[in-house]
């Protein structure tokens, strides 16, 4: 039972959403094979017993969560836990010589200051959490590749850095002029059992939340910056849209040369992302649609430029779950292992 | 402040969705004044720091649970609270004079053993509960409207009762032959933050649950077999439907006479529903949608005979809150206060 | 049958979506009558075999689009009609001595020269056209008290320039920096079959349109301009949202004074909109939820300033068929009849 | 371009939901090549044109139909059109040579003077009629096999089958007393622009319609009766639920022997279905969520007997537009072909 060749791995927090879409991935993934999964307050049900979608699919069990046997048994470990647990698992695990690719916003901050003081727990892992890279492939493709630990982005700032990283790397904008109007399904509040999740109050309805002070905006500010070179403030605003999945960010920004047509920032953004396969391009006049992503590893961008303002507006779609989520852990994985980083993701969803 | 000729009311357990409704009808209701408001959780707060939508429209306090204080200030009230708490609030408050009408389902029963063996609680109001009527206005109104004590009946069996009802009481049907498919929006589930009721979860989704062994069943069959005259069994199955509001429940039952036809069956009903303006007879071959109840009190009926299976099929369709809830409670307590028994309740909804 | 105490009003259009709002709160509107409802396609039927949960509520037919008739019979008349039709009919119903609310684009614009660039009919009417009031009593209250003409403005308008309104009029942001991303339910699309509107392709879904060119753009402008006393130039961006009623607007601008806080503007909203019934302002910190304004004429706004960027967020949010339409056009009516502009009109919706 | 060990399979009718869910099943297929994809309106155009999601991913363009090229070019050809086109065309293809899958009503009928009477079509292609196969693999694999002519089974008939055969086929139920509530999800309706599927309408409302007259009742007939060794009726109500895709079947039949207890039906459903891999049986007590098989060719069931009234209530739920449409087609075709039935199909959606 198991395929030698294929690469063992484990999930730590394999009940949430990040949990069972990473086991769905990595049941299809021709490169490696689940031998473990972890959780507290499900160790030792049949994964199936929580997703009985899963029946007949997979006879894998929930274990409790013992770091040294994970180690031993897993070649690469994903952490799909709340914020602030990676943090006291990853040392131990990359001393046993795993690859650990984890989902919370532990690994995910150059200054764990910033971490420190947004996420109030103090850090003591520092030298582990210095050979951190930051999981966005289509920015920091070859220092995956070299990594052992990754902190993955989660959904909003995957949407609003691959729409915003060609504008900032070529200096065309304004930086402080940049805003970031996101827009998630309900699935990016996780499975937890809060009321203002519940179909009853958030169907039907659509506002938006932590105004000025969202968490991502830090994280977003330190990718701007490092593509800048120079500080980059923006102003970001999440709304939480009446649907499942999906994400979808509008990003304004002013442009430094008035000259510039939508056809040039296609052209610049093709260029970009030339060596990107999870980004789609949309040809001219043509603006995503979140269902699109919706099932995919897929991130579907749209360029206006309005020449009354001045302003460029570039708007991107991903499934918040997959490309904002287990998805980019993936296609991390892939990386991190050398082979083709479309390994095992999918590429189409199904319509409609 | 306040108006000598209202009828001051008090509702006990404000904060969940029956609560509100009850809220929203009181406020617009010109014979009532709301003078108590009470919960437990958020005793203290401002109603409108619950529901911020009310924020200028009321400026009723949550208060604490105090029998004797409500009892002092309060003509009728309403309870609204889970099963199993009524039944220990409802004496006190009768023997202060009150009015009570009981949301759940502790006044609903006649035999009491019923009530203990389907919801697991042992009863000592014997003597009061034999007092309660079943609050069901279009089939109990004179006996609503000489009771202190109302038992409201709600969602799933109001819309299975009314749908039921004139083919049981004329003798139209085998009876053993009734199947209810019941259909409900989220919002039946209350309040509370379950996984299963979460956006994430039931949107895009439909499917059935308790099934042949929900708690409605044996209040259904009560009433059946009191309008039957001979003990009834039906089959009762619910459904959570990915919306909102609304309740929709399909009928079928074997005719004893096969020479019936639709405009047969919809003379009975006319007949039968005279007295009843809330009931919607729906023209000879439409059938209804829940969107057309919401935000009302209405029930809409449409009635099939299929010649070729000898069977009648009848689809009710109420807003599950309003007529199967706070509504119907409003309702009684019209009937039991002498007045219209459409007074202060919404007869219109908006639509789409 | 009539009440001669009534004014008698006629609806133009009463088959669509405004047209059925209109319906709903003029059979509920204690001053009015419903004398006539006009419809091309739909004339010759009861109005309840279109909206069949109307059933025993009206028994009004639709009638065949006769002016003169109109005319005779109405002292008011909604036309509720796709744009470039209103034009064609006003003046004959002005001549006849009617008040004429239009909900469409015909009546909205100052500069007709805009209106026929933006929406391809040239205008022959410019004499009627000058007499017409911009019906936003919120800003233009005394005017519309005067006028026989009204050009309602629509759901994107109304939710942007309530929230922008206070901004430009004490001259506190940068003007060129205003952005407007807007949000809206499917309902805005009208009662039309078209493909991208249908359930299957628009649920769980979410997408802008019209990026940089939306016909609500100049008439935003229209009014920023006047308010400010200088010619602004906003930026605005429609999204469609899976469900079905319900505007927000998320606004965002530069403060000319960095000094100004949360409170301070909060201070000055209040004062401006002192005198403005629908316009609920929301205490700091919390900011609406769409569902909250959905079956009613209310406004609500939450106010946040970003002390890191400078920025002014506003976010204001309505049913988009009843302040941004249909209720709109109700509260203009109240006006010109020297009632309170609150009669008739929904003040509480139900929850959730 | 292209490769020589795979089948050439054409598409008529792409642009329609079964159209575009071939599309995405056969890209993926590693048995087939798209060579053709065929439609009307749309001939000329890029296929991503119609489906922007896809863009980079095909180049197909949509052809005008041409039945002598399509069959030169393609050995099997699915035919994705409204009821009563393709047996104008299937002749012609089969003539050619090629194998052929009707997704329409055409070829599901044995006795054509019943299609004639439902589908109000009179049929000159008797001949070719007789030679198909209900194209039902779970019922009919081995004449699938050797058929050149398929008639696949819709959503409806597949769900409600599935659930009732194991019923019908071992004589378990008085078969007269059969009753399948059904509830489908909007894109069940196709992507045509009808006003009763717009999202406005269609979402947060829920209703039944064609009550005792939908034409699928004929068809669940003729197999029922074919299982049952006599002529079987059904009672059918379908109803349309405010979700995308998915359909639930919740089925009523009374027990011939009431000793029968529910797992005595689970070991008969897992011996009858022993062979079937996409029908996944539950376990006790556990009912099927539409969601579960969402993006997939799965068919879940879930099996009740309610001793109070010796009923047995079946719950199965699919995909309408895959095992319910395009994926059984696919299904279909890999027997066809002697391939393994599971071939290129999803096995797992994702959930939520």
């Amino acid at each position: 039972m198991g395929d030698s060749a294929r690469v063992p791995v484990g999930i730590v927090g394999a009940s949430g959403y990040g949990g069972v879409q990473l086991v769905r991935l990595l049941l299809d993934h021709p490169g490696v094979e689940i031998v473990y999964l972890g959780g507290e307050s499900s160790a030792g049900k049949p994964f199936s017993d929580i997703y009985p979608h899963l029946v007949n699919q997979t006879k894998l069990l929930v274990e409790a969560i013992d770091l040294d046997d994970i180690g031993d048994r897993c070649e690469a470990v994903f952490l799909s836990l709340p914020n602030g647990l990676a943090c006291d698992m990853a040392p131990t695990l990359l001393k046993k010589g795993c690859k650990v690719l984890d989902l919370s916003a532990d690994y995910r901050f150059e200054n764990l200051a910033t971490y420190e003081s947004w996420y109030g727990k103090t850090r003591s892992d520092r030298e582990v959490a210095e050979t951190a890279v930051y999981g966005l492939p289509e920015l920091y493709r070859s220092r995956i590749a070299e990594a052992q630990l990754i902190g993955c982005p989660g959904c909003y700032p995957t949407a609003s850095l691959l729409a915003l990283s060609p504008l900032l790397k070529q200096g065309l904008i304004l930086s402080e002029s940049a805003i970031i109007d996101a827009k998630s399904g309900a699935s990016g509040g996780g499975r937890q059992a809060k009321t203002n999740l519940l179909l009853a109050e958030a169907d039907q309805s659509l506002g938006a939340y932590n105004v000025a002070r969202h968490r991502h905006t830090p994280e977003i500010e330190q990718v701007c910056s490092d593509l800048a070179g120079h500080e980059v403030q923006v102003q970001f605003t999440p709304h939480m849209i009446p649907m499942v999945r999906g994400i979808l960010a509008t990003v304004y920004a002013n442009l430094r040369d008035p000259g510039l047509v939508r056809d040039d920032l296609l052209t610049i953004y093709q260029a970009f992302y030339r060596n990107s396969p999870w980004v789609k391009l949309l040809p001219s006049g043509t603006f995503p649609q979140t269902k699109w992503a919706c099932g995919t590893n897929n991130c579907y961008i749209g360029i206006e430029v309005d020449p009354r303002t001045d302003r460029v507006i570039v708007i991107s779609a991903i499934d918040n779950l997959l490309k904002g989520q287990a998805g980019q852990a993936v296609q991390c994985l892939n990386i991190m292992m050398g082979w083709d980083e479309t390994l095992g993701l999918p590429k189409m969803g199904f319509y409609p």
